[in-house]
């Protein structure tokens, strides 16, 4: 079975290569009566796109999406939505080098292994150009999570290096501090600091790794299925499903390798008539089920691969050779990661939304 | 949709409760002709079972499976293959001090808000009893794994508390290293420690955290699905389907948020005829599509939520109480942990196994 | 993929074998709080089972369903239903008959030819009793239809052979009517003279085919799903997944070819505040959508391939050869189909029931 | 789950309204290296585009699909192939009376029932020109079926209200005969005679019914799985997720009710080094599996529901009122039907022509 679908009713799937004609994501599920337009995409595709500020790509193309149905006097209809966005800054560039070669860090080796041969121009469809549909379809769903549930999502930069924020409050984050600044990190100073750091790697015509926060308000208690459909595997999967992600934590993460049950446990306690935690080192999930309390996780992201710096690798037949990507790359992906994760986040939300309206025998 | 199904092609669905009648696992899409029997399943099963040790909980149940279907004359046929495993120790003891608390860090107020109710004798369906059908499961993948392309996994603890073990070749860590110690610590002198760690914090009728590492070695490259089902999804996803884990990384993992790309990028080297990388930080996959290179993974595992320490929590209406669990918890999951883990990595790469035979024209 | 599973939202996934330990359901995906106990799947268990009158096999075998999870003080909880029931009557005979030689009619060859060999006692996978589970799932949804919306599920023997009945208003007839005869034709005179038929048909050491009408009252409009999950579709799917179906029709079927369309439309109405039509050639159905009438539709079943009469075969080697079936064999296959192919519409239907519910941004 | 998406490994997901942008299919699974380009597709969509004959609706639009990913350099790169078919015909004609009437044997009542409001220009996503961008998917399939096993699809007019024809040998029949009229009916004569009857039905302002056989020879035994995805389970779902299927019947179908089982039984018999049946009443599969004989199955297609006689009906407030559709209807479906089962048939055994590729421990 193929891969290009994700979720169980917020469904997508998406299609499309770097270099090629375009992109496009079918959003199957979204329920009728839900006022939808471009202005509510282009925000987040604005966030996502390449050249926006001078700590990322200089690679030029805003990312225009056009909706091809499931829209009809400016609402849902319950039928598939259909969003398409065009590449256009597709230079006819020499694609030599990286056809025989294989670029350290990159999918052009596993492509060739499973396919046989590859779509080379760009990395074909394992380009992390493919987010720019999942943002299309994540904005969907967060609209979808606002006008439902009064939910919202923000992420932003947390690490990068060794810099790293303590913010103390993760749900009180909003998005006018994380746009703040073109890193996105929330907190001001810091993100002036890694700004520096970037440029800094980047004029050593190198990469440098990061860590993102993203967190979710708002979602009720009881969202996600016991076993395998976990909320926190489902968003496990989707945090993974991103390019460069190497480690996905919830709240405490990997830190409880080091505590007590005693430490760790977040105690029950009733405020204002429901039921709440007074920590949140269980990140929002309890038996992977929604507890009420803020969803909060982290990604690790690794440095961009691609490096104007030469690195020795091998040619299809084995031969040693060296490369060295020229052009246009983020120095660091972390700026532009935050709201691939955000729509990553929406749309297992509006997923699990939607899903567990079939719990009981009647509906609240 | 419900979530009690794992998997496109090796397909797996689980019913049962902790004390209810016993637990059930359809597997589908096992390929005919494969030999198995209950012996193949036994050895899995009594590494995760309870009461195997002084470091685990002291609950006596050993899982006996019966095999249902799909095997015949000692052979895989290629229809669904069900295994029975029947609850036999179960106390009737006096569940009302939890039928009405919600004990932290359990899923019993989650599922009471997703449900309305819940089977709350030993946690109902949020049981980690669950996970024992899931093993058997994975002991048929691991066989068809072995069979087809001489695949093996092994997992290990890595850390309990801040007592840590750098193994230098994961790769090379044998079932035998592991398995000559009770708490699966492949390092002997590290492993002493461990266990000392774990019978101190017993004592003080705490838990303890910790992180295990699950490698499979002989995958060969091309295995996953570029966009959604990268095989670092899905390997994701089935660790964070497993109780308590707050916590997953692939090679570096969360380590590179402090490096630069010309540090973390693996050399593509040729070898005997084959394409490899010098070393492995990618953790034996890129661009979600396995690089031929081992597979490494790590979880973090939260310490045991229930404790015989009294802890505060509130009822279902929201009261104020306190809590303690009587009798016979695990002071530290990670011994019984490592094989639930690689019976999902194995349930995960089977699926992989399978589905890759669509990718080309026609099948080499 | 493996094809063991049926539904999306209300989702049974079946294993077991004819010869074999036995049978069992896993059903995922039953609202919580619906009252169910073994009482529930008897009676239309004792529908289906063989040897209950002269007119069926006499092959004994009671199906006693034990409810292994799922449901819990008398309530289903949420989490998956498994439905296990053993075989009994597994005569040790002589099959080296069967084993060597293709069954005319039967899935002996196709299995071979699909699996390289197969379970050749009494079919194996392939056999008939494989739908007593279904049945038993099929109560549990005709359960919880009749509970959230009073919905009815009545099936019966409308054609034997040449013998044909026509009932007047499908959606009048009861249960009662069906089962006041063995042949479950609602019509008393044509269920006499169809047991006279299959009694003759018997005695030739013959088989013969027939048509059963299936009924569902009380459906609301807007169930179903636009373009592939058309609910027409998925029945359709569900009634050629029983075996020996060879044909599905609804409303007027395949009369429609010999009519115009101002004779096939039927006109719509209002009647007591409710949109509905004047007639229901449509079958309950209009763009793959429940449209509130009755859903009525027929299938076509096959007499009964194995046969007391000597057959002419091959055997594996493409030897010709003579086969004979020794034995207990429905001369007729209708009267047991009948609570069949009413689990499989009652499956559908449940199924439909809960995934509607995310058709709109509201619940009503 | 919405139910905009078809198939489990070859699988393919439509978005798009009659009277909106466009349309979309995402094809995921398609193998690599398959030589694919816009020529492929024409072809079948030229046989289903309206305004192709006297015959068909006048509705003027030519089909031109735009391949926007999943092809390199003239080959398919296993990554999935999406077509894009933009609407250009699109009157701006006045829908008001269809956006408050319910057209007799149309959707809008029901989709009015599911969504609480729709796009009725044209009947939105109810449309059977969604076909469009399935004939594309389908040629793909067709494609994939020829170049790895040799099997063609043809499909063609059989009946067309009483007027029929008996093909002696369905497995004959060449798409050079059925396109040698506008009818699509393989026997000259008849098909004059057809061409005749439609003509008179439509000077009469009405509509008419018919049957469709369509066949695919050259597919090997083993296809489909044993359960639910029976090959004649999932053929009947394709089936009649196309609009205005009222019956679906395979082999001898319907006719089987009035048989015995020692007429209808196919002996086997060995040619050639292979086994097969010496006649085809089972339709080519057995057990649901393929027989390696020809597939043969009919559909009952219902006369146009648009009709520009007038027709009672009602209001969306229930008031009783008349309609009549002006304008560029089909007076009989049955032409252009032809290419839309094909393409549904092929895009079924497409699917399980790779799925089947999973049955054995090891690819023969």
């Amino acid at each position: 079975m193929p891969g290009s679908t994700f979720g169980q009713t917020f469904r997508i799937t998406t299609a499309g290569e770097s270099h090629g004609t375009g992109y496009v994501v079918i959003i199957d599920g979204v329920p009728a009566g839900m006022p939808l337009s471009v202005d509510d995409l282009q925000p987040d595709l604005d966030r996502r796109r390449p050249a926006q500020s001078k700590v990322t790509t200089q690679r030029k193309e805003r990312d225009e999406p056009e909706i091809l149905s499931g829209v009809y006097e400016g609402q849902t209809t319950g039928t598939p939505v259909a969003i398409v966005i065009r590449n256009k800054d597709v230079r006819s560039k020499d694609y030599a080098d990286i056809k025989d070669k294989y670029r350290p860090g990159h999918a052009d080796y596993t492509f060739d292994a499973k396919y046989g041969f590859r779509d080379y121009r760009g990395g074909g469809r394992s380009s992390a150009r493919e987010t720019s549909v999942r943002v299309a379809a994540g904005a969907v769903a967060k609209k979808l999570l606002a006008s439902l549930h009064g939910i919202h999502i923000v992420g932003y930069v947390k690490q990068i290096g060794e810099l790293k924020t303590e913010v103390f409050d993760p749900a009180a984050v909003t998005l006018e501090q994380v746009e703040a600044n073109i890193v996105r990190c929330p907190d001001p100073q810091v993100a002036e600091q890694m700004i520096a750091l970037i440029e800094r790697v980047r004029g050593q015509q190198d990469s440098i790794g990061g860590v993102a926060e993203i967190v979710a308000t708002g979602v009720p208690p009881g969202w996600g299925e016991p076993i395998f459909d976990k909320l926190k595997a489902d968003l496990g999967k989707a945090m993974f499903s991103l390019p460069a992600v190497l480690g996905v934590e919830y709240g405490a993460g990997f830190r409880v390798a080091t505590t007590r049950g005693s430490e760790n446990n977040d105690v029950f306690v009733a405020q204002h008539q429901s039921i709440m935690t007074e920590t949140n080192r269980h990140g929002g999930m309890l038996g992977g089920i929604s507890s009420g309390m803020p969803i909060v996780l982290r990604c690790a992201v690794k440095p961009t691969s691609s490096l104007p710096l030469e690195q020795r690798t091998v040619t299809r037949d084995g031969e040693p050779t060296m490369i060295r990507t020229k052009g246009r790359h983020d120095p660091c992906l972390l700026p532009r990661f935050v709201p691939m994760a955000e729509a990553m986040m929406a749309i297992v939300l509006a997923d699990h939304c939607l899903r567990g309206r079939a719990a009981r025998m009647r509906e609240e």
